[in-house]
């Protein structure tokens, strides 16, 4: 049962579970120095969902110690200005071992996110932010499915279109189709794909605070097809898509050559971009500064988030790991917990 | 026949032809902006293909005149430190209609392009260099080819693997597959295919001047296939091929994630990377600023480059187009043929 007495007071300001990921990676420490900024708890209430002996590893290593109000087992207090630990039995401390892929690590890191998504399904949090996981430790762990995404959608038991959307600076991008073979993609590129695509971009902006999104939708082909010279998707599949958005008055436009749509949104043109594939988004945003940047799983009944950096194992427990991309994942949640949280 | 009292005791000092690309763009502009540079003719002996009227027009818009040897019909004799002009009719000076992809400026650039192979052909020329062409103009005069490289292909009657490389700064890319639907492209990649394109950008790079060139080889799949859960691919034809290239003494790595090899190249970890297919590379290439690079055409008789910038249609006449480009591509070629020429 949550107590709140300063919640209901404060209107839309949404809680937030945190996770500090895998505990061998760089997640403790950068969500310690996450907690230990002046902005963070302006902007949402946050309820830690981790192991002690975590916590305690994230504070040795950033130097900071993070005053916590610990709420009772089976209950979920929260007092203002001050985070909320949710104490989880996840990882003995002597099981720690920064810089490696272990099943423990992950499988502390999964029960965390298993415990947060519950807490969310429940109404306890509004959202969910993540430090890095570790995908090779979390299948040692059991993960069989193909990404955290696909993990979530079934533990929250969605069905409907699910869309991980990449954010750099004030660019967004978001694909059609994900983790499948190049061979697969051009079959798996239909109307209904490229719509739903669309319409959960525009959702989602709208919801992190712009008003009329602007949408440049990519071609599948070289040069967008060049007029069916090159492949015939663009024609027969994404152009019909596009025409379909725009007659229910969304701002979208293409289907544009994917060696270029980039360029023009670097340069402001666009808010965000609906790419067809994997690696044209993801070659174009990791080459745009997106390690920075933030990864949103949208398409969930709250906006889950992550920074886009990994574990970075290579530079685990030095203190010198960049926290700027979990605070920016933090914002980001916040401000569409805000938005569309239900009930407010 | 060729009279070149100064070319044997210059020893390998190379004789490029200059084209002017299409008339109604920028080519005539930059191409006598680079005839004008001090450096220019330190590097290569230059004979221009092309009508006195573009030349006239070029010479209008850049403020310049370039003091020329006007070589006998039929002959083509050069005088040192003065670049040779060889006269063509391409087209008349009251056709020359700035900013339009015309048929007649189509056909003037096609047939300038002609008249360079056959000198190449003939050994009058080491190497060939062009301003920016119109595809749309060349199409109206007639050009059926899939694009320039196919039709000089053709030209020159080569039968080999021919490939197209981008060079920005001191990264070269090229692919293995190009203008194809990106249905198309799975079938596409052969161990063949991978093994001549890694050959010829070998091949390339040491004409350049590089020694042991470091070829970074990417993979298909998204994650380069993670270990075959996303594609075997590279498991079955491009691991292989590197496998291949290796024991030949070829320092080629790979297969390497698509959408991180980039960001390694941009940091010097590479001399080159040979993508799977168009967007791959070209997506990536537009990001770091590739519009200021070269093409090189390459697997035919000699080197053939151009800027990677087009004809600008829309700043044509102001003199303000950037030259930079194509006084790379006149350096690059220059380059090659100093090494490559034959009999040298």
């Amino acid at each position: 049962m949550l107590t709140e007495p300063h919640y209901a007071a404060a209107g839309r300001r949404p809680r937030l579970a945190l996770l500090l990921g895998d505990p061998n990676g760089i997640g403790p420490e950068i969500a310690v120095k996450l907690l230990a900024r002046d902005d963070t708890l302006a902007r949402a209430d946050v309820v830690v969902y981790t192991d002690p002996s975590m916590l305690a590893a994230g504070e040795r290593i950033a130097g900071k110690r993070v005053e916590m109000f610990r709420s009772a087992p089976g209950s979920l207090e929260t007092r203002l200005g001050q985070p909320t630990l949710a104490a989880l039995d996840l990882i003995n401390a002597t099981a720690i071992t920064p810089g490696q892929a272990t099943l423990a690590g992950g499988r502390a890191a999964l029960i965390a996110l298993e415990a947060a998504t519950e807490a969310a399904r429940r109404g306890d949090v509004d959202g969910i932010v993540f430090a890095p996981l570790n995908k090779h430790a979390m299948r040692l762990a059991g993960l069989a499915h193909e990404d955290e995404l696909r993990y979530l959608q079934q533990m929250f038991g969605v069905t409907d279109f699910v869309s991980e959307f990449n954010v750099t600076g004030s660019l967004w991008t978001s694909r059609v189709t994900s983790h499948i073979p190049l061979r697969d993609v051009a079959d798996a590129i239909t109307r209904e794909g490229v719509i739903a695509a669309v319409r959960i971009a525009v959702r989602y902006l709208k919801a992190a605070g712009i008003a009329v999104p602007r949408i440049a939708v990519a071609g599948l082909n070289p040069h967008a097809g060049d007029g069916g010279s090159i492949g015939r998707e663009e024609i027969d599949v994404i152009a019909p898509a596009i025409e379909r958005m725009r007659s229910d008055g969304i701002d979208a436009r293409g289907p544009l050559s994917p060696d270029t749509v980039f360029l023009a949104a670097r340069r402001g043109e666009y808010d965000a971009v609906v790419s067809m594939y994997h690696d044209q988004g993801q070659i174009a945003m990791k080459l745009m500064g997106f390690d920075n940047g933030v990864t949103l799983h949208g398409g969930l009944p709250v906006p889950v988030t992550t920074c886009a950096s990994g574990t970075a194992f290579d530079i685990v427990g030095r203190n010198v790991a960049n926290g700027e991309g979990l605070a920016q994942a933090f914002g980001l949640a916040a401000r569409i917990a805000a938005r569309e949280a239900p009930g407010r």
